[in-house]
């Protein structure tokens, strides 16, 4: 099997696409307080996190090929990986204003910093734009340019489409469990998460490696958008069970009203009476009545639940990925990488 | 000369285009409450401006062919014009959560309406998003669509880049007069609006009749980025000096401490002991502190700068439209019409 992508190799990228972004906006003539400003930005937002989006390109492309990539590939397909660390960057940048977040990433969230505020939402709006500007200057004769844009233009608008219905369905300032139901957290947890973070890193090898074939594109879909579930799942999950000390945080997402898979199996298993106790509990900034919610998620057992759920949704993608049809290129071990990554992950 | 474009039979044309943007996210089964919201969103901030911009495209359609339009070059141009007003409704939604302003289009703005807030930040980014369902709805297998595509992300960009500028040079809360600059102000005007409020419009209907070809984008840029600054100084004077019974609002730009065309001018006029007056004055919101402002403006004479530099203007935009090359399809009209609905407008 051949080497992953290492990290450094990747991050070896970067400075010669935020280079480019620059250089563009250098040739509009620009005053320099904006293209530092600018710069600033590209730098405090796109680098700096697990990069696992980003990674997964070229690794997808390294096991589509079977091969060590040659010095272009290995250079697109990392490009092609920052372009959905961008992505990323646009989101975060943005979500944290809208969350009115403290920190991302071990440091002050960008519209924290002195002097940004507000005028970061203009910031994401150009973290996204850049996305454009890369794919233009790259991939303008690639014969699936036109596919590359839709395809991001698509996963934007499913991102914030799932965004959307998570910020009207579990507002931070008014607890409602009417709002959430199952069918609703796997809308959010498909449109917001899964496309963007599992569906678009593997479909963006695809295409560069002109292998997006209906049939390929469909499997991996298929595969693609149960697996960011699960992934999503574990990690609603592991807010609830983990461990502080190994994942590295403090569970919030009982006291931030989240609307996640945990309490969405709880509403389906509660008596009316621990209904009541939930809807005067949940969601609310307060230690005492997070125990109490925490409480009834011992008496129903859902750490069990979870296991259970997780040994079937793991079993139904160990099976689709053994019936991966590989005739068009498509190759099991792109969905395997992704799984064994992920499962019983601890953090 | 064949007649305008009325402004109730392109209204007429916004209803099917919020239905096909709508048919698309109820494809995707998001969960009625956030199709509903979407849709007020889409209806609140969408129609209901000047529709100058969304006008202009059939208009130039219009003039460029020379005969009445028919029944589908008619539907595309509109829809085409839909666009740039959903261009347009992205960055006001977004400036007035930046600026955090009160009312948009004697209204309240959009993140004041009940529940709405930094989930409006969220909206901007699906109104921008919309653009680009549209186009691929309708013009996937036009010749230009990969231009149309590429046209509305450049001048998205542009207005950012145009946007960040002006919001780092004239912050609200932060007066500082040697952040000014005639080379600055020429930069934000032309980046913020030139290029989306005059360009895209004319070019939307270029590239749709496919007369886009590179002189006539080289001449359309050469008149219509000056006729877009030419517009901008001429509102900066209205908000000065315009009657606010006929403009229909207060001038603010100085208590908003903005980069207009007339602070930068009387920088460039004013004596020492005036720069002095204006830096303790200008960008407070302070009536008394205004009226000392507008009573070197009045030193100075600058209505009649303004109108010196507005007949010179003017006079190059004419000699410049009297030598438009007609020879691929470019008519002289185009511009003409936008001249006259500016030139010596009161409002």
């Amino acid at each position: 099997m051949v080497s992953r992508t290492t990290r450094s190799d990747f991050e070896a990228i970067w400075p010669t696409l935020s280079e480019d972004i620059l250089a563009q906006v250098k040739e509009y003539g620009v005053p320099d307080p904006a293209i530092t400003w600018f710069e600033k930005s590209l730098q405090y937002n796109t680098p700096g996190g697990k990069l696992n989006r980003g990674l997964s390109v070229p690794d997808t492309g390294l096991v589509l090929l079977n091969r060590t990539l040659n010095e272009e590939e290995f250079k697109d397909l990392c490009t092609l990986g920052w372009l959905t660390e961008l992505l990323q960057a646009f989101f975060l940048v943005s979500d944290d204003v809208m969350d009115n977040s403290i920190t991302r990433r071990g440091q002050p969230c960008w519209y924290r910093q002195p002097g940004v505020s507000m005028i970061a939402i203009n910031d994401s709006f150009m973290l996204e734009a850049s996305i454009y500007v890369i794919l233009r200057k790259h991939f303008r004769s690639h014969p699936a340019y036109i596919d590359l844009v839709e395809l991001f233009q698509d996963i934007t608008f499913k991102t914030e489409l799932g965004q959307l219905c998570d910020l009207i369905t579990a507002p931070e300032d008014n607890v409602n469990l009417d709002n959430f139901s199952l069918d609703k957290y796997m809308f959010i947890v498909t449109y917001k998460t899964a496309y963007y973070s599992f569906y678009l890193p593997v479909v963006l090898a695809l295409y560069y490696l002109q292998l997006a074939t209906p049939s390929n594109l469909r499997q991996a879909h298929d595969i693609l958008i149960p697996l960011g579930q699960y992934f999503q799942t574990q990690d609603d999950y592991l807010d609830a069970f983990g461990d502080p000390a190994v994942i590295g945080k403090i569970g919030t997402d009982i006291q931030d009203n989240k609307c996640s898979w945990v309490i969405n199996q709880v509403l389906r298993l509660c008596t009316a009476e621990q209904r009541k106790i939930l809807e005067a509990a949940y969601g609310r900034k307060d230690g005492e009545l997070e125990a109490k919610v925490k409480a009834i998620y011992e008496e129903l057992q859902i750490a069990q639940v979870y296991k259970k759920y997780e040994e079937k949704a793991v079993k139904e993608l160990r099976d689709k990925i053994a019936t991966v049809d590989e005739s068009e290129g498509l190759k099991k071990d792109v969905f395997e990488a992704f799984l064994s990554k992920i499962y019983k992950r601890s953090k």
